[in-house]
């Protein structure tokens, strides 16, 4: 939510612009229309001799919880370095890209999840701030009941189903508001 | 760019935020963060007995040039439904989107254009505001020199090899700014 224009400083109002068929933040002095966009997480479930790459998260949400390195694609640089920036950053590895994997969109927050398979290029890794430790896991050990968020869930099921069969492909997915804690 | 926060309409100065690593808008005032993250550009590779639907650009840029329906997408809906809503909105089809099918990251302008594929549900069709004119394209009737975009270009080219071998992939691309034209 916004109330002041970025351009001029005035306040906006929500209304249609003409031409246009839903609500946007538009400036009551120099018309700028402000749009808001869903953004891209992307991340990597990367290997190393067969194990997976997970952090523990050091923030909220879901601290302590066990994720796969993603994070807010930064303007500047393609969906794939965004892959191996945030596995840099969270867990100190170094990777590359192998190809796109995952994609699940979760419209009620806005939000894109895009995970991309990798592989370590070294064994080396360490949790970066944002992370409280980073480990390898082997398809028997993975931390199924402490795992962060349902996306990061079907990606390793995926992962592990498509590895067992011998062909990786492209799996897509919609996530809706999950009230099974209420 | 952006000159006056959002939140409190005090100027903004680029600086890189406590435990950050990226210059950010930062309010002089509230310190409020400004993000500014790349966009989705999603759309639709879609057919009718076979051939391909394409709309002529009726704004800029590339105005009269020959697209896929696609645009920005919108919070509050997924990638699939951002894809057939741009098609009704451009080329006046309802489709069923298939699947996901062309991925390009464009990091020089903050772009990431993912195309599905898509079977219109009848063959009704119609210019919409932002088209001059819709028109199915057998794969001998392609108008490629008057294509809008490279991404299109590509997602064509994609989909007509892989039709002709008979399945379809997941297809991704960087594209790097063209200076073919200096």
């Amino acid at each position: 939510m916004i109330s002041y224009c970025t351009q001029c400083g005035a306040s906006v109002a929500l209304q249609i612009p003409s031409g246009d068929n839903l609500l946007r933040y538009v400036c009551s002095h120099c018309d700028h229309i402000h749009y808001d966009n869903p953004r891209l997480i992307v991340g990597c479930i990367a290997e190393w001799q067969g194990r997976l790459l997970l952090c523990r998260r050091a923030i909220e949400p879901r601290i302590g919880y066990w994720t796969l390195p993603a994070g807010f694609m930064e303007n500047g640089e393609t969906t794939a370095e965004a892959a191996r920036r945030e596995t840099l950053e969270e867990a100190g590895a170094m990777i590359e890209t192998t190809a796109a994997f995952s994609m699940v969109s979760l419209a009620h927050i806005n939000q894109i999840h895009l995970f991309y398979r990798g592989r370590m290029l070294n064994p080396d890794f360490h949790a970066g701030t944002e992370s409280l430790e980073v480990a390898l896991f082997a398809a028997d050990e993975i931390p199924w009941s402490q795992l962060s968020f349902r996306s990061v869930k079907l990606c390793i099921e995926h992962y592990l189903a498509d590895r067992t069969r011998g062909a990786f492909g492209f799996h897509e997915h919609e996530l809706h508001p999950d009230f099974s804690s209420l």
